[in-house]
């Protein structure tokens, strides 16, 4: 694919942009269940394609965990089938009046919601992305590019195509696939500031990073989750056990899954050997302080590297720390700012901990695994953002919409 | 400057804009009154340093323009403290509680508004966007590293050097100036992307675009205004008159002055030569189209060029066009999407040139130069973002907040 042909492409999706932002619900709900309907009806189309890219990761000897990712099944088909209708039933946002102002000089001034625009996404492995994505960025309006990788091509492209069969309507820019894996091709994307107005890698860090870098379009990162439960001295104990164990087991593999359990001094002897045991008997291995060790002998030492860790895994670090003060520290020096707790009673510990820990979600007693769009009431997400621009935390359809202000006037000129 | 002074430097300013999240709004102020206050007692001062920018500027040739927007004199000086004064009087954004959620498992979801954190302004030429942006920065918490131009050195280092004294209690982090103007020191703050969270250039194209380019850290643009009045045919014609003149005249240097008059062609006789003779009259040269220059012979022919270019000063285009949707396609492919206005009675013609403008302020019967803060009723303004993301047109304190969810729960885990 040449830089020409690059721009030719983002062109089309600026035209369409534009048709999009005008375009009522009725027709963007009509194209979600058009998608949803041929999905399913090409299950074994799907598979088939998907097949090939799973023979293919096999060959090369990628992961378990990779080749796990990247499979489609029936039953996970039809689950991006129904995120596309479950899409469709949330409120359009675009056309809401965020703000009026009336002005001593008659002016009236509406802030009214609008789509952003063209949408870069850069995407690694799952292929649900790809009709997750496009979805939740078609019911906002804009128009979206999508770059998956290349271990995927196939199963992205096959689902690209049923999208724009059953989509036609839109217009052909409304989405668009990149297949050409090359890096020059992203390159040039990440340099079209006048067509693309937003960039969302999803995936490694590695990928973030480098779109980041390189981009001179706005990027919205998601980051990794090293998150963190601090159990203060005041904590309900039972509550605190439970929480923990939640925010580490129930799912290890996602960003919101505790990383670091932090212990007050004070209730440490108390409630270190009793969650150790719980932990351990869930499977999970545990890296601990020196303070830790001596309560629970037998527990491996935690290294510096270890607290910036996103395991990701049934592996947990814990401290014992001094005081509130010393945990909000530990969570701003080592932490990812994406979702971090506290387990209190206690009333002016929880406030400094809710003040001070600059995180997009901060909880109060509660398991750090609310961090998702859904549990928020948001209905679906695009991703949770790390971020403090434009969006922060999970990113719902409001996050993928902007502004604009119009002004309604009888005459009035500046004096 | 070497590389690690400039990573001390902005750690300092992450660590300043902790401690400043949490300072209370009256605290804010009074530094903010200090230093309104200590300008004023330093104006001898600060015209001698001044003094030395000028002759150094007059030294190397620089323009008249360029030496006005260096230039402080008394009343400007009084201009900057009174303009910190009024933000001290402005409402704290911090701490304002957006959004309240419950959900249905009993949890309660706060969207919370937080200062942003660490936001870098690099700017030129005028030395009051020192005090200017600092002040606004500090009043939403945020801390602040200035930039500005070699040009400015003196005056703004002066300026800096009396708000740094007057404000001393606030921590040395809060705002800092660098004075070192080597490019490889800008190049390293730009890549400081774990300590800064934000980057604001004010200034030429030029300074935005290599910003842009370099900066792995989100920016918010200011570009140009390329800004469109649309007369249409069902214009009442005495009322756009009115408007297209005060949207060129009244201030030409400005961003949302108007560089374009679009005219329908079934008025266009009728309004188009006394509304050309109206702005000789105010000393304004008119380039027009082939139509316009068959209504009022010798009219200079635009180029291409003009149809793209901000003037800044007594120079518009005038281009004659067949309805509404030819307005919005000249609009969308020449504008800046800054500001733009239709003068009409029709409703229809109303709706479809403010729905289809996708420009951050568009304006129906009234004069595009009201797209600013202090007119939006915002108090005061950092700039007009001609960015979708984040923040779009007049830029008050709340547009230089983030926000952060706080969960209150009651031992709530995942399920």
């Amino acid at each position: 694919m040449k830089a020409s042909d690059v721009v030719k492409l983002c062109g089309r999706a600026k035209e369409a942009s534009r048709k999009l932002a005008l375009t009522d619900e009725r027709t963007k709900n009509r194209a979600l269940a058009a998608i949803a309907n041929a999905l399913i009806r090409n299950i074994p189309y799907l598979l088939k394609e998907n097949a090939g890219d799973i023979a293919y990761a096999k060959g090369k000897g990628l992961s378990k965990a990779l080749i796990d990712r990247l499979t489609l099944s029936p039953s996970r088909i039809s689950a991006m089938a129904a995120s596309l209708k479950a899409i469709a039933k949330l409120k359009d946002p675009v056309g809401e009046i965020i703000e009026t102002v009336r002005r001593p000089n008659g002016l009236i001034i509406k802030k009214v919601r609008v789509p952003i625009g063209v949408i870069l996404i850069i995407y690694e492995s799952r292929p649900n992305v790809t009709s997750d994505c496009a979805g939740l960025c078609l019911k906002a309006g804009n128009a979206v590019i999508l770059r998956g990788g290349s271990e995927a091509i196939r199963s992205n492209t096959a689902i690209y195509n049923i999208m724009s069969r059953a989509a036609s309507g839109l217009g052909r820019g409304s989405f668009q696939m990149i297949t050409d894996t090359h890096r020059s091709v992203v390159n040039a994307l990440l340099r079209q500031e006048g067509l693309i107005d937003l960039v969302m890698p999803r995936g490694g860090e590695s990928l973030i990073k480098e779109v980041a870098k390189r981009s001179r379009i706005p990027v919205i990162k998601h980051y990794k989750g090293v998150c963190h439960v601090y159990v203060d001295e005041y904590a309900d104990l039972k509550m605190a056990g439970e929480i923990c164990l939640n925010a580490k087991v129930q799912r290890p593999g996602v960003c919101n899954a505790m990383e670091t359990m932090l212990v007050h001094r004070n209730i440490a002897k108390k409630f270190l050997p009793s969650m150790i045991r719980r932990f351990k008997e869930a499977g999970v291995r545990i890296r601990g302080c020196n303070a830790t060790r001596v309560i629970a002998p037998g527990v491996k030492a935690a290294t510096e590297k270890d607290w910036y860790t996103e395991y990701l895994d049934l592996i947990l670090s814990v401290r014992v720390v001094g005081n509130v003060d010393e945990a909000i520290r530990h969570i701003m020096k080592y932490g990812s700012y994406h979702s971090d707790a506290i387990v209190t009673k206690n009333r002016k510990n929880a406030s400094r901990f809710l003040r001070g820990v600059d995180s997009a979600c901060v909880y109060l007693n509660a398991s750090t695994r609310f961090t998702d769009g859904g549990e928020f009431g948001k209905g679906a997400e695009i991703g949770i953002s790390t971020d403090k621009i434009h969006a922060r935390g999970p990113m719902g359809l409001k996050e993928l919409t902007s502004y604009k202000y119009i002004i309604h006037g009888k005459g009035q000129i500046r004096k």
